[in-house]
Formats: C-alpha cells, structure tokens, sequence
C-alpha cells in the first residue's frame, strides 16, 4: 500500500494570460491536459476548462475586494488533494507570480511539504501593449518599466514620488476606479501633458483601448465600463503608440456621421 | 497585376520567451510554422527555428554591445520583404515589448505604411521568479516589481535612489558585468542584508541560480559565467524564494564529499 506522502504531487501554478487562450503556452495546455482539480481564478479566461476535460473545476475567485472564497480555504484545499496525489492546476490570470498572491500559496504549501512547479505566462500589461502597438520601454524615453497596483487597503499606497523619478514607465494594475487618485499623486510630480494610456481586457472581445495625458487620465477612465481589468500606463514611451489604436475614434466617427 | 503596396504583409515580431521552446504561446508556434522570413535575435534559443520550417533564417544578433548586425539594416530588411508580400517575423528573446528595442522597428515600421502584429511572450524575470519558486511581488515585502537594464551607455544610467525608496523588488535585466556597480549604488540607499538573488539562462541546461544578499551580490555574481544571459532580483520579497533553488548547494555538496 502507497501511503499518502509517497504520493504527493506537485502543485501546477499555471498562468493563463490575458485572455485570449491562443496565449497560453504549450507548457500550459499540457498541464491542463492532464489536471484533475483546476481550481480557477475569476481572472482568467472561464473557457480555460475546455481544456482540461479530465479536471473537476472549482472556481474560487475573489474578484475586486469581494473575497467569496478565502485564501485560506484555496491553500487547503490545493493541499488535501496534492496530499492525496491527485494532480491539482492552480489557475490564475496574467502571470502568477505577478501580483497573484503566489508567494502565499507556495509558502504554505512548501510548509506542507507539497512542492510546487510554476507555468508562466503572458502578463496583462504586455498584452496591453501589444494592443497599443507600443514597447514598455524606449530607449528614448524610459530607463524600464515599474508595476504597481493602485489598490492601498493592503500597507498603504506605492510612493508616487519615488515612482515617478525613477524614470520609468508605470504599469499600474487594477488601476481603474482609483484612477483619479493615482493621477493626482503622480501630477505633484509629472507634468500633466505626461503620456497615458488605458487598457482593459486586453486580447478579449470586450477590449477597450484608450490614449490619453496624465492630466486627462482620471476623465478618460470615468467613461470607461467599471467592471472590466484595467491597466493604467503612465510615461514618456506611451508617445510612441499608435495613434490608430484608440478605441474611441471609432465612437467619434459614428457621432460624427450620425 | 498586384502592385506590391497592396499585398504588402504585416511584420509579426514574435516573443521566443527564456528559452525552454514549451514556454512559447500557441499564437507564436502557428505563426512560426508560416513564417518566411525569419530574423533571429541571438538571445532567442537558436533551435526555434525548427519551427518554422518553411522559413529563410537570418541571424541579426548583437549579443553584448558588439553590434553585428546594424539596427538600421535590420529594419530595412524587415520593410523589404513586408512589402514584397514575404511573411516576415521578427522572433526576440523574452518578450518583444520589453528591452528589446521594440520601440525603434515599430516606429520605423509604421513611418514605411507597414504594420506590426505583436505576439507576446514570457520575460526573463518571470521565468526567473519560477526558478526560485517566488513571487515578484508579496504584499508583506513590497508594491511591485520595477525591471530597468544595467546598461549605462544610452543616457546614464538609473536613479537607484528612486528605484530603492519606490518599495518596489527590483529585476535588473543584463546585469551581470555591472552587478558590483549596481550593488554600491544600492548599497547607498538600502541595507546590505537586502535578501537578493542571480538567474542566469533561466529554463535552459546551463541555468544558474544563487541566493545571496545586496551586500553580497557583487562577489556572488563574480562567480558565475560571463557569457550568460543574467537577471538580478533585490528586494524583501526574495527572501521567500526557495532555499533549495541555489545551485550552488550542489557545488558545496561535491565539495564536501570530494
């Protein structure tokens, strides 16, 4: 007879990108394949489960502060059933180890002797870009890029001034009601002409893109859907997207003919 | 006859990821497999190319500030076939938007009326991050990640007094032949006991990984291969990464026992 530690497997933290499954990795749809628990975060793609026939699928988001499922309640159930061999997929959006609450997870697993193997992926503000046709970081313009999230009920807010003198592009995640506030701590430290851009559910059919100032940023988000993942872009590189690719000309153009 | 303006093809630049080929997204495997031309960054790992069968390899690295193949020349190339109606892509290591001079053949693209389909991909410091089995970002440590260059020769170098007082973990891309530089000018602003680690070719056969410290890093990176590409990571959050990830574990091992 196998005792329970013998068998224990790996944990999989998959990452399943922005949106659009065609960007998930061959790694990813292999370990899909063969996953028996998908636990799934409310981030990624729900569609993600046509590719893990074999997976009973618990879905245990905790979208926007309004924590249905808690953390604690995910790490053991990833535990019971790796304890129990049975090949557990942790499914979370963008890349997991990127604002996902990972570091929890693996630390309370490694704590439970589970190991972990974590699959990457695409992380949204890369997929944002690619929307806008534009690099993260310009030679010209930025010495790198910085992600934050604009959320602050955690240990207070990112040091906006420090952010900005870095010199690098801000990437601010989950970024969308708090717009406005963001703006205004960048602006006692950037000028408000400072180029913006906001993208929401990159990849995915309801994808909204739009180009904007520092100045205008907190304006352009309040006429955005609130409930879609939003991502802020702040900095001298976002002058080199394409101008084409602002969602809100096509609207301008209806009003205009209409 | 068709002019060659209207069969013109959009430049697909493509994101070979760390280097493991399973790390590539569906969306970059089907477009390799009708790509034409393919131009071929050195940090890309050079067996991609069996992807595309069907394709015209050009090699255009510059590995390591020895500028083989002139940017200008590369962009040409690029509208060159575009136009003649040739599927061209442009395959770069990690992902496309982020270091990799992105910004300048986009732009140069799109002056040429040519346009540009970005496929994204899984940077470096992600795949970093898995090899130690850590998150970037942890909420008990810190509000984000930053990723700048080491590189000093574009138009100086970063304000590390900012980049240290933004809270942020810090992924240092090409940092291995400045990581005592770097380290002395964080050392200024943050405590030597900075928990700290080094990934080198993380995903391939020669992958390296070292925990170490900031107060450190300058001696542990000199232990390592030259010629590798290299990730540093600084900040509280590495202190989460998985102790049994330093390769240099083994080493002391052979060591003991021999």
């Amino acid at each position: 007879m196998i005792n329970s530690s013998s068998r224990c497997r790996d944990v999989v933290l998959l990452s399943a990108g922005p949106g659009d499954l065609e960007l998930l990795t061959i790694k990813a749809v292999k370990a899909l394949a063969t996953a028996q628990v998908l636990l799934l975060d409310d981030l990624a793609n729900p569609q993600i489960v046509e590719l893990a026939p074999q997976a009973r699928v618990i879905r245990v988001g905790k979208r926007g502060g309004c924590r249905s499922t808690p953390q604690d309640f995910i790490c053991r159930l990833m535990r019971r059933y790796a304890l129990q061999g049975v090949q557990v997929v942790r499914v979370k959006g963008g890349d997991a180890l990127l604002f996902g609450r990972a570091g929890e997870e693996i630390a309370f697993l490694r704590a439970a002797g589970v190991g972990v193997q974590v699959i990457n992926g695409v992380s949204a503000a890369f997929a944002a870009a690619a929307a806008l046709e534009v690099s993260l970081t310009h030679r010209a313009h930025c010495h790198g890029i910085t992600f934050v999230t604009a959320h602050t009920h955690d240990h207070g807010g990112p040091n906006w001034g420090a952010l900005a003198a870095s010199g690098t592009t801000l990437g601010i995640y989950m970024g969308l009601r708090r717009a406005d506030a963001v703006a205004s701590a960048l602006l006692a430290h950037l000028p408000a002409t400072t180029p913006a851009a906001i993208v929401q559910a990159a990849t995915r059919a309801e994808q909204q893109r739009r180009l904007t100032t520092l100045g205008e940023l907190g304006r352009t988000a309040a006429t955005l859907p609130p409930d879609l993942p939003t991502l802020l872009l702040v900095g001298g590189a976002m002058a080199e997207a394409n101008a084409a690719c602002d969602d809100s000309l096509g609207l301008l153009l209806q009003q205009a003919v209409g």
